[in-house]
């Protein structure tokens, strides 16, 4: 199965990339070299040396340019030679690079047509510039799993009753119908709760809370952006009247068989609290490092390679979404390479 | 090669798995769940829910049936879907379910056509069943070789001398030669050595001792069963008046590469000192997951995934048991499967 | 891309063969025993046995021969089986040996033709035999990545700039140039640097060194052999008069994907100091372990897998050793098979 390329991927946390570094990472089968320079614009290069195929990325920032570990060739942002200390640095000796931009607190990355990478089309996550520190955490975790099958994670949020009891478990599971509206950006899925328990782990940050309206909210554009608004709101108030967490969940494939799994969350209540922030942090990435990757690495060694329409899964009702999902991938791919999109079953 | 299919294969020790409680395992290429309900009763059932795929044995047993991990359907021995939160329990939810026999403190499998699954055909090891507990001990490696690998190691005791020297090697290597018998049910090896210093391990646990009559008696049926009878017995005297240990070996193909090894041992003396197990169980977990299984691992990798018969073993006269061992489960193989089978070399 | 196989390569270090014991090293896809009797004679035998394919190597050396682990059957320098504890050993029970040369503190197999295995073909290294153990050491690492990763490694000297900068970069890199002859035996490259600091690791062993002229000469020959002489002059004087280190670089392929570094020292100054010694041993041992090593196996692995013409390197100007190398070595296996050598870009 063929990937989308002319999308952006989301390729690190800006926190993640310091100032005059180098960071490795692969997508979509491509090492890539992404590095800062010294005034911290990032940019992205092949991390493989023209010359003698050296990794890049253990080098280090010299001037601007990245410079091989081992026999100091130095590339620039567009990934042409800008020194080479055994003679001129000719135009023969340059990398490919790719478009980067960055944006509210993340690195994206454009790995298909550099003519086409339109900066206009970063998924806007406007809620994550005009928040304080003390107010957003992120996180990354390397999954040995088809980048579907994380998002496919997200866009079923039943999984929480039994994947979760302690922490994320709403018991709603057969009690309430949840919404799905197909928009052009994209899948809404929508759970709204009346009149229960907070989630486990909301009670435990917020004592104070009573009995609520639960709001859950995953909005999924593709290839693999999920924007989940978790609420807990006053019986019968606004949404804008609730504890609102924004978390986004963006999957973005390393190999057909490995995904890069960024996640990271903001909330309208207590931004300046630093240790709230601290906890909330620790709980998201203590539950998914070992509840949710767990079980869908194991998943995906279960399903031996094959492809997930081949093996006839049984759908239930709340498949409904990411299957919706993944067709809509699989029109944007197919449309892309200029092909007729696989028609997998109703669910 | 294709696997010996319908014939009982011990998946698990009675003892390995808990009430109420699932152990995976797989079982030529097969992937099962074993699980036992909360009143003992134990079943087998294919280890990948039908929905989404997730490894059931992960999960955990609830009103009987066995829960997925992942979204919570529950199976039942049958392999039919008991529970589904999200509406009905439909048969297209159900999944492969394997016949499953508990006798003589074990559990057997049979990977076959399930109408062909006889009881009856379950080997009996009376002796695990009347013994106490101070006098059984079972063990469990898992082994990267073919499992025909380790039941030659059994089938041929003349290694003892050579990879057990400080605790199994008897001496009797040139000096007395065994008989081999072929029966309906396999084949039985035996060697008696007579006017012998007993075992080293045998004169470590029963310090008086002298010299004596050894016996080793190997009864193997296809596809890898093999009762071990080793005695140490009075000058002249009967098999029924010395100590007798009697053993059992038995491989199950995990893989073409990989074995499942069982073990468990009974004894005619003795049978009320809980050390004295304690003390043999110890001896034989540590001889054979530090001698045996290391060798034959390392025996399968110089192979390199070749054929036995391919790479033309030079075979020794006492290779002459194992040789007619993997005879005869060549013919049952190529019996189940009606084709001829294939004539390995004169040993 | 095959073996050149009618040449001596380095198996192992003489040290690394104590008196009656056995080493199991894998050299150009052949796994093979090494193997010293009890008066010192070392020899070279298939470390697969005949009979059941245990690795010889694990066995033990009785009576002169090599004695399997796992069923007693000892075979000979010459692979003949020497001892059958079951009967006659017979003729066909032999298994294959290799030619085995000890000279200049090393141990040398061929894995060619036997025929054309000439003793006088092992290359000389007089003065490892000459200098005394407190002017000795040798150092073993093993590599994954193509042998001629390691050699072109050695043959440019330009990489100790940006790899080793505290240890061994000398600055001259864009000052001076190195000359390149080829010889018969195959590729000299001299960098001669007059007037320069020392060595940085030079400076620390001897602290007294004020400016000096520098000298690196490498003497590469056919499969991968590097006589590496370093030294630091008096300003003006001669070869002689100066502090020389003769390392040696040998590089032995295990598989295609990774290959034995074996390298060594003496030198012509405080030849009685064994302190100096193990402070050299040492600092070179980190330096190849963490520095070299790494970065070699990281490009290996940028290559995936594919050939290092195929990837289209960019040569730079301190390529043309290495290149010459590659080709003379290209030439010497198409010679040896027949066929025409490959054309490689001009550097």
């Amino acid at each position: 199965v063929p990937y989308l390329r002319n999308c952006w991927y989301l390729a690190a946390w800006s926190e993640e990339l310091a100032h005059a570094s180098a960071l490795g990472r692969t997508y979509l089968d491509t090492a890539v070299a992404l590095f800062r320079d010294e005034s911290g614009v990032a940019a992205a290069v092949e991390d493989r040396c023209s010359h003698r195929f050296a990794p890049l990325a253990a080098g280090k920032v010299v001037k601007g340019a990245l410079q091989c570990p081992y026999h100091g060739l130095r590339f620039n942002a567009q990934g042409q030679c800008a020194h080479n200390p055994y003679g001129p640095a000719l135009r023969a000796m340059g990398i490919r690079s790719f478009p980067l931009v960055e944006r509210s607190r993340a690195l994206w990355i454009w790995m298909g047509e550099a003519k086409d990478a339109d900066p206009a089309l970063v998924p806007a996550l406007d809620y994550f510039e005009s928040v304080p520190d003390s107010a957003f955490s992120a996180g990354y975790l390397h999954g040995k799993a088809h980048y579907e099958l994380l998002s496919d994670n997200i866009l079923d949020l039943t999984h929480t009753e039994y994947l979760h009891p302690g922490t994320l478990a709403a018991g709603f599971v057969g009690k309430v119908r949840p919404t799905i509206e197909e928009t052009e950006a994209g899948i809404v899925l929508t759970w709204f709760v009346p009149d229960s328990e907070p989630l486990p782990l909301s009670r435990k940050l917020l004592p104070d809370l009573g009995r609520s309206d639960l709001l859950m909210r995953v909005e999924w554009s593709a290839p693999a952006t999920m924007k989940l608004t978790s609420g807990t709101l006053p019986l019968g108030g606004a949404e804008a009247d609730g504890y609102l967490n924004h978390n986004l969940h963006v999957m973005t494939p390393e190999t057909e068989a490995s995904a890069h799994y960024f996640f990271a969350a903001t909330r309208n209540y207590r931004v300046e609290d630093a240790d709230l922030n601290a906890t909330i942090a620790a709980a998201r990435a203590q539950i998914f490092s070992t509840e949710d990757l767990p079980i869908i690495e194991r998943v995906y060694e279960r399903m031996g390679g094959r492809d997930f329409w081949e093996l006839r899964p049984v759908l239930l009702r709340d498949d409904e979404a990411s299957v919706l999902a993944r067709r809509r991938l699989a029109r944007a791919i197919a449309a892309e390479r200029g092909t007729l999109p696989p028609a997998p079953p109703e669910p």
